[in-house]
């Protein structure tokens, strides 16, 4: 194939003790395609959080330059400093071919998906709420009327998974980490990301 | 997971010469849970055919008794003979949780497609027309006129790929077989395919 394919934008997200993380890493560390999306932040890095892996640490005014261009795909504030995903950042990883993945929570993640429909989104959910349950109580993070709390809220986020492409199952970190690759994959091969390479065939013989 | 997904109907073309018969038999070969549709038709068997296993051999009469009754997906005459596709031997390996891949030309994938639309579409295309003419002299089964005629059936059938939803290169058979079961797992993702499950998720808890 002559050409190289344009990178994809995931937007990935799942309710809270889900495991999003774990199978991340596992993600990542198969791959040197795969990038993991840096947001803006008004706020001070913290000890070794490095610039431009952690966090890009922008000004107030910086931050809201990229917002009234019009660049800033989704921003919330949170304690008093902002976070944001910056269009430009992205699109310089997309050209480049590799494929970007934004861990987000649904708000943030619908946002993004009405600005960039082009976007594979994908939603990560417990086998049951029971496992979740178990998984909370095993972080031994949480009062149990905390772990309550975070049930009835990790319903509500799975009630937001109608607006997510693909639905995925963490029964295991292995075999989850594998169909999001699988997915990553076979979007490659969808006719509108291939019709280029189809227009080469034809113009070539 | 206490629900089996429905098995997946793929309809799946390509012009001659490109390898679909090698690429599907390595597919089938992989995997318990993949069959190969098998079709009726009104022609007698050949030595060594079995009937249920390279086709339903049955009289012209009960043929016609399916396409009135609406149950043929698609069909066509050849030769004087009559081959089609019935929809209740499909649906009987879906409902057991089973894939059904349909290896059609593109006017019947077309054909099929409009009848059931959530049939996943695959096309397979050559590295380039180059090569597919290079796979076709090394066959030594054609003179280089029908060679020609080959080729220039193949664009006119590569044109039919924007029919479909997924476009595979046939660069070697072991990575485009890989490529189809990405797809197909990755199909049982979709949110659509997982509804029921979150139903249940949200339910038991």
């Amino acid at each position: 194939m002559g050409m190289k394919q344009r990178g994809l934008l995931v937007v990935f997200s799942g309710p809270s003790g889900v495991g999003k993380d774990s199978v991340l890493k596992k993600v990542l560390a198969s791959r040197d395609d795969l990038k993991l999306s840096v947001s803006y932040t008004t706020r001070k890095p913290r000890d070794g959080e490095v610039h431009g892996k952690d966090y890009y640490f922008v000004s107030k005014e910086e931050f809201f330059d990229v917002v009234n261009s019009g660049q800033m795909l989704e921003y919330a504030e949170y304690c008093g400093n902002y976070y944001g995903t910056p269009l430009s950042t992205i699109n310089k990883e997309l050209d480049a071919g590799n494929t970007v993945i934004l861990e987000i929570e649904v708000q943030g993640g619908e946002q993004i998906l009405r600005k960039f429909p082009d976007a594979v989104s994908m939603f990560l959910v417990p086998p049951s709420l029971e496992e979740l349950t178990n998984r909370l109580k095993n972080r031994n993070l949480d009062s149990q009327e905390i772990i309550l709390k975070r049930i009835s809220e990790a319903k509500r986020e799975i009630e937001f998974s109608c607006n997510y492409k693909y639905v995925i199952i963490n029964d295991s970190i292995d075999e989850c980490a594998g169909k999001i690759l699988k997915i990553i994959d076979s979007e490659f091969c969808l006719f509108r990301r291939m019709q280029e390479y189809i227009k080469e065939v034809l113009n070539n013989g």
